[in-house]
């Protein structure tokens, strides 16, 4: 199996769509960016096994609530939940991470997670 | 037990010394900061079932990778390995965050993981 | 009076409306944030002798939009507002940031100062 | 030639319209902020022989991907194009920041990118 | 009197010391970069009447405590304190930077107060 | 040539010293992180014909002094010399970014460059 077709396959587990749809906006003037994010995390971090997926989402939950990337944050709360994360967790690392990036971000943390939440009908 | 007692029970098991010996070089002239790291994320959060501490910390380690402070990422990489995490599992999560905060961050977090080790004689 | 009254007195005292309206985003997955608001910095800090809240409030005012958080900084220019700063004394210091934080963050700052003084009908 | 007129001089140049339309969001409130934009960074920096405009709107591409300020991202991506650079040199310094700031700032600059490009029929 | 020689005026009434000791260490290599703090921040911005430098100096504290530059955080709780602002003062603003942008960055800040009046014998 | 070669011959071109030597001090603790750098932005962005090497150094130094990671960025003034920039091109960005990000992270930027050049005897 090729670096991508084994990154395509992590990735579309943890995410629970086609690649195709995940990369949509940004295929057509920067093809390279997916394959990318496709070959090295997905491919080269997130299929080893020192670390699980659940707990490794947790810990992007964490680091995406600390760099304010909205989009992002948004897609990896749904990925920690696709890989048996709760919500509750969720919730509960995003409130950690006030006493490491302050209240104003991860206040933006929980909105996030709220969205998520109510997407799929899960409050 | 009063808030404080309770957060200082936490952060003494986290961080396996007395409370005095790591905060002494800012308890003379702020000594409230001390008492509201102990009384605010040790006694309110770490304390909670919702996530065990040995995920919590790899998170805060995450955490702290992405925010580039190093001082503290030492001392949560230390506390990492405290609660049960192997030195494997930290460089783990620190290459992770390679995807999210950039090379120079995460480099950055090796160099102080390698630190902490040394000190340890764990490499 | 406990520590929440306390908190809850003085956030609503600086935000001129019931901690209810400013915690409903929030407080149905996460009503912890909302407490840790109150009882964290509001009931141990902002009470506090040491400086008044018109120069407290300033500070927070520079300090988000360092941090680049619009509606937080939103929040904080109207309890700005609120305590005894005029719209010019909000903007200058927005200004002033300029030079610690480059022109993109705080052009947002006054872009989001702009807003808030629309709403307030102050311009 | 006056400061100001010499730095309006090369921000029209570079941003091929006039200075009122450029800043009329914040003229209002704060009249000083584009004279210290006009003065400062365009009459000042942006007049030098020392690197071409083309070179220099790269470098503020790549610095405000990493910043990750989304509307003066969009103004320079824009800036980079009437200088000169083509649409695949812009992106291509984006992709070069996912080592530098890691996936999600570079992922949002080239949303970023691909807007302007839209705005431009240049896709 | 020219913009410079106002810049210069405040900056050591502000600094206390001459211009060129404060500069002494980027002189060599960018003359134009303290000419442009003398020429902007403190001849444009410091200057002027809308908030006294008391206030302008506690809010420089807070912003950079937030952006986490700890030599230029060093000089301003130097200048805080040369404008009239106590030891208590500042380590009171820092302090309430926690809410802002976490326990790590505000832990920093007070480091660096300690030094600062450690220097100037204020502990 | 693999990707691995392919990264290298780049890498080794642009800091005109041998990779063993570069990442000496984390490669016994995490061996893939220099394996990363070296297949992920050497040889998948670095070797691309779209933009040169000069310009894209000056767009990392550009990206390293908002980043303020200085280890990094005096790393990568260095490679911005080797590849064919002068230290006065290097200044002269790092002076345009006081714009973007401020008087403090651009003045750690210039004693940066001084340090780079003191050590390779160009001042």
């Amino acid at each position: 199996m090729s670096r991508y077709e084994k990154g395509k396959e992590v990735l579309e587990e943890i995410q629970k769509r086609p690649l195709e749809e995940i990369f949509e906006s940004i295929d057509d003037i920067a093809p390279d960016m997916s394959r990318f994010v496709v070959e090295f995390p997905y491919s080269e971090i997130y299929t080893r096994d020192e670390v699980d997926l659940k707990t490794r989402e947790l810990c992007t939950v964490a680091a995406l609530t600390v760099l304010g990337t909205i989009p992002q944050l948004k897609d990896h709360i749904g990925a920690a939940l696709n890989v048996g994360n709760t919500p509750n967790e969720i919730v509960e690392i995003i409130l950690q991470m006030t006493a490491y990036c302050g209240f104003p971000k991860a206040i933006n943390g929980i909105v996030a997670a709220k969205e998520v939440f109510i997407e799929r009908d899960l409050i």
